[in-house]
């Protein structure tokens, strides 16, 4: 009733299960993110055509801005993410992730891609700095922070990856695909959530979402994709065949749906001690993007391990 | 003057400054170490020259301890850790840490390590086990359980992947020489340490370790790199220019004196709340792997890509 309602996954700060909220109440609070979401759908589709160009800007953008959400989120639990040293991290991630079917790229070492030895360089790093002065945080600091660069700049890398797998043409396709698929999932999960919606899936974590609504994001995502590999058939001669197909959607749209609960999660640990508490400057970048964190490395290994054998 | 001191790291559970002991303290607290350091050194080289057959157990051995070992002292704060998964992922890291130049072996896809596909299923596989159970440490087990798996079965696997790279043959030399690095860094830590130790190196995480001894670390290392090099060029036709062989022992004793502390600044952390603890069952392997840990996959690289290219 109030026209201020909190973020849904910050109706309670704490670990504690709530009654689902009434069909009425759940569209009120998810019509502006269908809307943003369908407008950044656009864009995305826009920025994916261009390819790096636009792709490599984007990346950095939302990459920078996600690592300082995760960095004030943990802050709420008091550790401290050396955050600086993961924007440098993202910017080396960047060119590592380019597959190397991209002209000019070669993997490190025979067997070994830039991205395997970035993992390890970073960590080391991330271990020199807090032992050059070190105190009672610096151990959840390499810990958290480690994390923080595989959890956003590292697994959103593999959107470049994707993009020119096995070629910049097909690659355009394979990236569309799972983008289709999570934003299908989204919308799905939002209409028979509302119309049906009854058991909740996660109450201790996000109590507004329903098994009923997660069933109708798989179904939505497997329907949108089925109907797009249709369409690329007759006009891309992608061929993919149906199990395939509707294996991919239902992998893609579990991880999509994965990765939503587990930035919940992240959200929800993080405001155990501050029910309510509104991050500063929050722009709600990693909101938006915690589904294609998992569901673009899944789609990225589906693609070259199934698809392209 | 007690028969039963306390292992050294563990003096004080709290991050505190304390006063760095007497010489002769540290000779009778150090000495137990270097002879069973040289005693584990003989049986690593035997290891080592065997190769898969011997290493594969060991490594399998070695990691499974250490891993309950971190597993108890995590418990310590309180921080559940995903043990069994753990195993589970360190037995699937034995082969996927198999070079490529490894008869039969290939990338799982081109550019694309096995290593780099395993940190991604086993995050996906971490998140989806919390999140099918949530509880209040659902997030500190997802991280702190993914830290671990990559700490040690990860890291330790470049061991597998070093003794076959290039080849069997010259990878059993480019696997003896960090052994040998790591072993003279702390014979040269310990006797340029009891002789000469004045400033303490690392006084909140690790008060006996004095900058001095450091110092000698670094100098022993070079000295016995350099000898085993003119011996494997008469020996073996390796050839290793004089200022990478140098630059390689400084950066695998650097590796591995960092290596040292972080598993110290790892105990400090755990003991912080239990002054004095002694963890149940702790057989001390984590205390012999730590330099090992990191100074294997320092050599993995700089091999690869100073040495062979």
């Amino acid at each position: 009733m109030t026209p201020n309602l909190p973020d849904d996954d910050f109706t309670s700060g704490a670990l504690s299960q709530l009654e689902a909220p009434s069909a009425e109440t759940r569209a009120r609070k998810h019509l502006p993110r269908i809307v943003s979401a369908l407008v950044a759908f656009v864009v995305t589709l826009l920025v994916l055509w261009v390819g790096l160009p636009l792709l490599a800007p984007v990346y950095l953008i939302l990459t920078l801005v996600a690592v300082q959400e995760y960095t004030a989120l943990m802050s709420l639990r008091g550790i401290p993410i050396r955050k600086r040293s993961i924007w440098v991290a993202a910017v080396l991630t960047l060119p590592a992730s380019l597959p190397i079917s991209y002209p000019g790229m070669q993997p490190l070492i025979a067997g070994v891609s830039w991205r395997e030895a970035l993992i390890g360089l970073f960590a080391l790093y991330l271990v020199a700095l807090e032992l050059a002065n070190p105190n009672r945080n610096s151990l959840q600091a390499v810990v958290f922070s480690f994390f923080g660069y595989l959890y956003i700049p590292w697994l959103f890398g593999y959107i470049i990856t994707l993009r020119y797998t096995p070629d910049g043409v097909l690659g355009l396709w394979y990236l569309t695909l799972p983008a289709l698929a999570v934003v299908a999932t989204d919308v799905g999960a939002y209409i028979f959530g509302s119309l049906f919606g009854k058991r909740q899936l996660a109450p201790l974590i996000s109590p507004n979402k329903s098994v009923e609504g997660s069933i109708g994001g798989l179904v939505l995502a497997a329907a949108v994709v089925g109907a797009a590999l249709v369409y690329l058939e007759r006009r891309a001669g992608l061929h993919v065949n149906v199990y395939d197909g509707l294996l991919f959607s239902l992998l893609v749209s579990s991880a999509a749906q994965l990765g939503d609960l587990f930035e919940s999660l992240l959200k929800r640990w993080a405001g155990v001690k501050d029910a309510g508490v509104f991050l500063p400057g929050h722009g709600g970048v990693l909101d938006r993007i915690d589904s294609a964190l998992i569901a673009f490395p899944v789609t990225y290994f589906f693609v070259t391990l199934v698809i392209l054998r």
